[in-house]
Order: C-alpha cells, then sequence, then structure tokens
C-alpha cells in the first residue's frame, strides 16, 4: 500500500473519529479530520462514550487539558474501542509537565490497549523513562531530534514499540514513525508549524481518521499521515512568505492544504526512508 | 415583514444571545453571532446562567458536547427564559448517537418550552420518532432531503411543529422551516458546508440572534437565518473556487459574508418557496 | 525601557505563560501569545495547576467561562505564582453580569495579588464599585471611554491601581494604563476589534507574554501589549477594507500582525501619551 492508497481509502470510506481531546485545539482538530476525509465526533462525558466511541472507527484520546473528571471516561471509551477491535490514537501532551499527567498516562497505558501514540520526543522520553520532567507542550530544546541524534531517537521509537505493542510517532524537526523494527524517518514538514498552536494535535486527529480507513496497515497509514501533515506545513510555509503573512493566515492554510491534498502530489513530495 | 427587515432589526438592536454550547464551534458560534449583528455570552455554570440569560434576549442551547453536569444549567437557563418570554432555540446536536443525549432532550423537551428546534433531517426524525440511531453528528445518508423525498420531509416538519408548537428548521441539501401549517423550502446553500465542522451550530447560532430581535415573527426570522446562512455558503464556496482554496479559508468566508451581508443582496438571492 | 524592547525581549526570552481561561477563545488566545514571542499553556485541573504555573513565567486567569469547579484551580495557581514571584494576570470577563463572577473575582482579590487587572470600562468600574450590573461581556455604551470622560477615567484607573497594587488596564475606544499615579493614555486600535470576539482575551494573553518576559517594568509591558494589540487591529482593518472582507479575515490578520510585529514599526505607530 502507497500513502496515496492511504489517503484515497480514507475519502472513499469516511471513517467516523471519535475524539476525547482538549478545547484548545478541538477546532482546529475536528475540521482537519474533515479535511482529510473522516468525520470528527467530539463527546467526553463518561455516560456516553461508549455509545459514541461503538458507532465510529477510530478513538484519539488527548490529554492536553486533562480533567481528572474525564479520565474515566477515557479508560472507558477506549476500552470498548479495544473490544471493538478499533484503532486507539494516544496524544500525551505535555506528559512531562504535571503529576497527574505522568499518572494519567500510566494508567492509560495499563488499561488500554493503544494502537498509535504520537507526540514530540520529550513526551515520547517520559513515557519510556516512566517519568522526568518536560518543558510544558513543547519539546525541551536540547531533545530536538536533528541529525546528530537520529540514531538515538530511532532507537527510542523502535524500543517503547516494542515495549508497549504500539506505531509509536515522534514528530519534530525530523519525524520518525516505527513499529517493532521498521521504521520510517520523514523530513518533510516545516519549523512554521511550531509557531502554531494544536499542530501535533491535528496531526493526531488525522492519524485517527487515515487509521479508522485503514485498519490492516496502522504503521503506514501513521507514516502517511505524518508526511501529508509535514507536506501541508511546506505548502502553507510558501503560501505565507509570498503573501507576506503571518501564522493566522498559516493555520489556515494548514487546513486548506489538507483538504486539497492530493494523493499523486503526496507521493512526489513524501521524504521519506526506512530505518 | 421580509428578510432584509429581519436582517436590518437585529443590527438596530444588538440582541444579546446567551449560548450554552459546545467547546467544539463555541468560536464560530460567538463571531457568527456578532457577525449577523448580535452580542454573545457564553456561559454554562448552572449557579449563574439565570443572572446570564436575564439579561439576554435569547437563549440558544446546544447538546454537541453534552456533560451530565450541564443539563440542570440547560433547565435552569431555560426555565428562566420561557418565564421572561425570549425566545428558546435548540440544536439537539447528535441526539441519536446516545442514549444520554436521547434522554437529555426528551428532559429539555418536556422542562422547557422551545421556540425554535433546528437539526439535520435525522436528528429531527429521532426527536419526532422520540428514539432511533443517527451516525454521530451528520445526517444518514439514506435520511438526506432531496426532490424526490421533500414532501415527506415537510409533514415531518409541520408534524413535529404541531406536536411541540415551535419552528422547525430541517436543514441540509434542501432547508424547510416550519410553523404548524406553513412551511418554508429554502434552496441556498452549497454542499462545501458540510466539509467544515460547525456549519449547523453557527446557524443555530444565527437563528437565536435573528430571533432575539425579531421576537414577533420566528418564523420568518428563522427562515432568514437559514437563508443567509446559505447565501454565504455559496459566496464563500465561489471565493475558494476562484481562489484554488480548501475548507480552512471557506470557514473565514463564511463569517465573512455574515458580517458583510446586504439587505437587498439578501432579498435578491433567497430562494425561497412556501409550501 | 521602550515599547521595541518589550517585544524583542518577549521574542528572545519566550516566556511560558499558563493559562485558566475560558473555552471560547481560548484558541485564539493560545496563537496570540505564541505570534507574540511567548509559549502558552492551558492547564484548569486543581490537581495539576500548581505544577503546571511552577514552570512557567507568568499565569493568565479569565473568568469567561466561569465554573465553580475551576475557582479553585485559579486561587491555587494564583497563590503558587505569588509564591514564585510570577507576573499573574487578571481578566475580569463579564463580572457585573452575575453574582458568581462578582463573588469569584472578590474572593480572587482576597486570595491572589494580582499583578495587572485589564478590562473594559464597565468591568473595571464594577471591580472599583464592588458591584454594579454590566451589559454582559461589552461595555455598557454610557460607560465608553471618550475625549469627554477620559479624566474621570484616567482617576478611575489611578485609584483601584493604588487600592489593589496592580496595574490597570482600562481598553475600549482609547485606551487607559495606571500604576499609582503614572497613567499612559494609548489611542491605538480600531473599532472593528469589537466585532470579533476575543479581542479582549487576546490581549490580556499577550499582556501575559509581555509581562513574562519583562517583569521589572509591568506597567511599560502592559502598556506596550495595549499599543501593539491596538496596532494589529489598524492594520487588520486597513487589509480587510482594501480587499473587501469581513469579520473573519480580520481575526485571521489580527494574529498575522501580531506574528509580524516588528520592534521599529510598533516605535513609529505606538500613540501613547503619559497623564
Amino acid at each position: 500500500m502507497k500513502f496515496k492508497e492511504v489517503i484515497r481509502n480514507t475519502r472513499e470510506k469516511g471513517p467516523l473519529v471519535h475524539c476525547i481531546t482538549n478545547y484548545v485545539t478541538v477546532n482546529d482538530c475536528a475540521n482537519m479530520v474533515l479535511a482529510s476525509g473522516g468525520s470528527p465526533i467530539m463527546a467526553d462525558d463518561a455516560l456516553e462514550v461508549e455509545d459514541i466511541t461503538s458507532m465510529c472507527h477510530a478513538l484519539v484520546i488527548n490529554i492536553g487539558t486533562l480533567k481528572i473528571g474525564t479520565i474515566e471516561a477515557m479508560i472507558r471509551a477506549g476500552q470498548r474501542a479495544n473490544h471493538l477491535g478499533h484503532p486507539v490514537i494516544l496524544d500525551p501532551v505535555g506528559v512531562g509537565a504535571s503529576d497527574l499527567r505522568m499518572q494519567t498516562v500510566l494508567q492509560l497505558l495499563k488499561e488500554v490497549k493503544f494502537s498509535v501514540i504520537r507526540g514530540n520526543i520529550s513526551e515520547i522520553k517520559t513515557i519510556y523513562e516512566g517519568s522526568g520532567m518536560t518543558q510544558g507542550v513543547d519539546a525541551v530544546a536540547s531533545d530536538k531530534i536533528s541529525e546528530d541524534n537520529i540514531e538515538e531517537a530511532i532507537k527510542l521509537a523502535k524500543a517503547l514499540s516494542k515495549q508497549i505493542g504500539a506505531v509509536i510517532a515522534i514528530t519534530g524537526a525530523i519525524d520518525i514513525v516505527a513499529l517493532g523494527d521498521k521504521a520510517y524517518v520523514i523530513r518533510n514538514g516545516h519549523s512554521m508549524m511550531s509557531r502554531i498552536t494544536g499542530t501535533g494535535c491535528m496531526l493526531t486527529s488525522v492519524i485517527g481518521s487515515f487509521c479508522g480507513a485503514n485498519q490492516e496497515d496502522l504503521l503506514k497509514a501513521t507514516a502517511a499521515a505524518v508526511s501529508t501533515m509535514g507536506i501541508c506545513g511546506e505548502l502553507a510555509y510558501n503560501k505565507v512568505q509570498v503573501n507576506n503573512e503571518g501564522t493566522g493566515s498559516f493555520k489556515v492554510y494548514l487546513i486548506d492544504y489538507m483538504s486539497l491534498m492530493d494523493g499523486e502530489f503526496l507521493e512526489e513530495n513524501a521524504k521519506v526512508e526506512m530505518r
């Protein structure tokens, strides 16, 4: 299966994606799911999440504005999705930023079987080490992935993948998507993506959409989502540069390009390497 | 009263619209209320909703991300608005998607007198039948209104209107707005409106704004809101087509055109028929 | 220190800003913090706010969609920030609109030492008088600051500043930023800013960002934020006029111009007077 087939499947099947997510970036996440070809449903009351997730094709759990009262909803939805065989994607936003987030992620990992975990390098390291401190919701500078430390980051992704049995996506200047001993290294994207809020959350939602429609190859679906989002970032950056615009327009264009993404264009522009 | 008078009244009076709504589309709803000429106030704590709704001219209740703890606030605000004679508008988002939503809508219908209910055909059918299952928050394909089944949809809207005593707005490819034996059939809008999140929620908020300023004719106010929103969708679609843009820009333009809407232009472009 | 140094410091230091804020405008606030050079973290569960605020450089508390359950989080975060010497900024959105908001602000003022309070004239008056009624979340027309009543507004700002020991920013057609006997009068901005939701909230977030990076002069940092935001409003208005666009585009451009703001341009266009 090629990346273009991943996106074609998503548009043909129109997967329903149940998102339990934060209230900061939720609108952009919903619009990104739609732009990618899926259909989003946001619902986080413990009394309804099992009903909701049952009619969906994928579940995304994002702890960006974690509330103690929502943890039960996350677990119930996750277990129902597990029972039904739906892919379950975790975005451990700022997992190292508070004890509550760390304990919640550890509890989620114990109670729910995740198919994909996507975070920045600091978040993924924190999960791997089962502790540690990240600086807020962004990656710590010393952690940033570059050509110098990429080997180490690939090792981390593969090790965590084997430990949890999930696809691990580490995103940043260079992206890594690993399952067991296989890893994609992806060099799409632009640094301007870190100057708006929610590119990580949006990507995780798109992973939910792509995985919901491509359940037979979650590694490929995740890698395709990472690459597609990166290409949207490149195109959006080019457009704001030409027009002399800023980060407000950049976000709008990011969604534009996701909705316009063409499979052939994706194939031609994906910068992907297997490691 | 003509549609252009509805919008003129809204801009002259600047109605305050109290919205108890979901956190996915709330920002767009607030901006749409402002663009239509009203002023939005979002507040959902049971301890303050009576104070808040008392100073407003209309109340919008939207169950898009329903929390069990907010139901009491919806009822309290609804009853206070009823007591004061304010129009109360319900958006039963995804009412068939969970038992919680279904039971909540049934309870709201029992405790609060609604002036307008706006939903897609699946949601309105679910309310009429008092049960049933819709696919998430979008209309089920088999339910879509077309020229073939429009008679049936008009009958449904009129029957529910008589049963509840409210204006019933069913929106989709073709829109129906009914009160008792009168129904408007509206053919404005564009299918791209379903490719972003929240066009339904935004429309419901604009209905709140128009009804708040035109309390003597809620049927006309609701129909005018539906038609205006549809025309904004047509204009936004034309603009993204010309510019080769996507769904991100489409949402921005939808709000643009609401804020720029001219009464004469509305009259000329409204595609409305009485049935 | 000049305004251009305030913005340069913010971009160089990249302050982390902890925001406990409403769900209506939270995304725009986060993007504005980023556009101004800071990094936002939204977190409002009482169990984690002390951890979160401890790693930040400033705390913003906004009561726009106040929930009774969040008040404890506001107090805990505020007291921790006080203990650490971080600037704490209050946006008393619609403080006169409900008894809950009034009582909450009075409690916050008792339990937390605020560095800056920013509101419209009605909100600031309400706090000064310890009671009163504002019309929703916008300033009451009779309260609007004009050249006729500006003396009175400056007196109010200075009096409240001395009483609380905080920088007081009253924003509207004309803006006043006072600390003790010193007051800036700022004449940047455009009336279109009141036609979108959240310009006040966004400004408060930018104040958080500027104060986090300029803790030695919070009066100057606040005045610089007010002026910068006003200039962004002027530029955004000019652009939508030229392009014949509406309020949707206006909001996008407001964020664009914040992200593009140049220190020299700010100095040249700030319309500031000391009173």
